[in-house]
């Protein structure tokens, strides 16, 4: 264990790759081993800046991911890309599933690509993502970028574990109304209009329908800023960098860095609390005894599901008692 | 209780008002009696029809839901009309607070309108919801719609909990294409184009467009229909209710109707008791006595959230078995 940590903040890439396998074990033992092995390694999270990448398909998600990449690593930072793909369960496909998108980046020693684990329920997948960020930046990593699809619940989960969430937007008439009205710009810090290069005059358009919407939304901390990009030239990138750093620097000033950070951890504390109990009531043997004739209970309409829950909690409660008992 | 019941099932109004405010209330003694209501009551769902009624605002929902509601209230129907707005705890804005928004209908004796709860996490709001879901159905409404704004997980949820998942659009390039991309389609049993006397030509190529992307998917039972309808003029709606009808016909004859009820009832039976676990957790006095502590290191950055996490969880695990021995 010691060793592993050792080699990970030496940034070794194999010692990276065996604690994300340890971190997706559900066996217990692996658990109390993954949770000892991040509490040694958190120290080295706090310098690392976190970047949330979200977009419908189609938006330049990847195109960007690599532009800023290459940027990013030929200025010395070392980067991490992890992915959420809320698709990737259900269809199989997977945003990040294809390395070859990113060819170059890929290539490069200085950065680390992960795409999205497939199958796993969101829950899941959002809490071990937030565990691999950790283990990135102990390896040296100092951004990790974490690329999802603008659907629902994995932009709100990519959101809830970044320092700066930034919306990707095609300029299209319908895209930014839409995403006004779906109230992601509630929560997005930067909005770039990328494939601006196509049609300026609609991107231009875009940018000020967007910066409009949001000087109405109520802002603590900075203004976002609406840039026009072009991932594909590479127009824009540099703007981009600088902006989401003058992000932290203000929020890091502010306190504002460290206040969304604790709120994201004390919420991830709690999440990987409920995941973990849910692990121990589904191995009870006290739950698992009576678990299908619930389940068929349930499935015939025989019993409500809130009636079924409170007996798997009352088998739970009384079967941990019984154990405990039963080992003295 | 059983007053309650019979009262409930009697059609009473205000069994039906006490009998959720049981639902709502989190005391543990509450929750047993709330089960035990929601069991006896259970027999009376099999009959009734779920309908979630999704779309951006400024679709027409409470609109077309009045001009529904009517019809079926004419048809002789009992109805319920409830909400999930995720927005309403945020901004406390909520969709159905508003009652006048349905006036003819809320002045029905046989319509029930209840507002969308606000504040509490959406978790909460769904678990309840569904839970009066079963309640309405037991005081005698036949149809019960529930309302919500198309935000990823709230759509999730209500589609999560109905029987017909109805996805109403604006006849609008953007919109649709962007419901496609966002993957509420994946889950659409009927999509309406609403608004379609405003711009006929528009809503036809909205219908032809949305249709064409429905046939690309994969189908289980039926194919979706595409409607155009006009909730301001009550244009389209008694071709809505068939088309529902049909759906619900199809799916009763076929199986689909109970298989997916029993999905629905398995996943809020681990949702509800996953609730009700963090609930025993928060309550727990060995808990409670390192929890502010453990909150304190997770906000420094002192230890890993995952980690805390399983410090609480074996609090929680000894501190039930300790309570117990000195219970005796």
């Amino acid at each position: 264990m010691h060793d592993l940590a050792a080699r990970l903040l030496a940034g070794e890439r194999r010692a990276l790759a065996r604690a994300i396998t340890l971190i997706e074990s559900s066996r217990s033992d692996d658990r109390e081993m993954a949770c000892r092995l991040l509490d040694s390694l958190l120290p080295q999270s706090s310098r690392s800046l976190r970047i949330g990448i979200s977009g419908v398909p189609g938006a330049g998600k990847s195109t960007f991911i690599e532009a800023l990449g290459l940027l990013l690593v030929a200025k010395g930072h070392r980067l991490a890309v992890l992915a959420i793909d809320p698709s990737s369960a259900i269809s199989g496909g997977s945003i990040l599933a294809d390395k070859t998108r990113m060819e170059q980046l890929a290539a490069s020693e200085r950065a680390f690509i992960r795409p999205s684990p497939s199958g796993g329920l969101l829950g899941g997948v959002a809490l071990d993502t937030r565990e691999v960020i950790l283990l990135c930046e102990a390896a040296g990593h100092d951004v990790v970028i974490v690329e999802t699809v603008g659907i629902g619940q994995s932009e709100t989960a990519v959101a809830d574990m970044t320092d700066v969430f930034v919306l990707l937007q095609l300029p299209n008439a319908g895209d930014e109304l839409q995403a006004i009205k779906r109230g992601v710009l509630e929560f997005a810090d930067l909005v770039l209009i990328n494939k601006c290069d196509l049609d300026p005059t609609a991107a231009a358009a875009a940018q000020a329908h967007v910066s409009g919407a949001l000087r109405r939304r109520q802002i603590s901390a900075a203004d976002p800023g609406v840039l026009c990009v072009s991932a594909l030239r590479g127009t824009g990138v540099a703007e981009f960098w600088a902006q989401a750093r003058e992000c932290e620097r203000l929020w890091r000033t502010n306190g504002e860095f460290d206040r969304r950070r604790a709120r994201q951890a004390r919420a991830w504390m709690w999440s990987s609390l409920e995941a973990q109990l849910l692990v121990d009531v589904k191995r009870d043997p006290g739950v698992a005894a009576v678990l299908a004739t619930l389940v068929d209970d349930v499935d015939a309409g025989r019993i409500a599901p809130s009636s079924a829950a409170l007996r798997l909690l009352r088998e739970f409660r009384s079967g941990a008692i019984t154990r405990r008992e039963a080992d003295r």
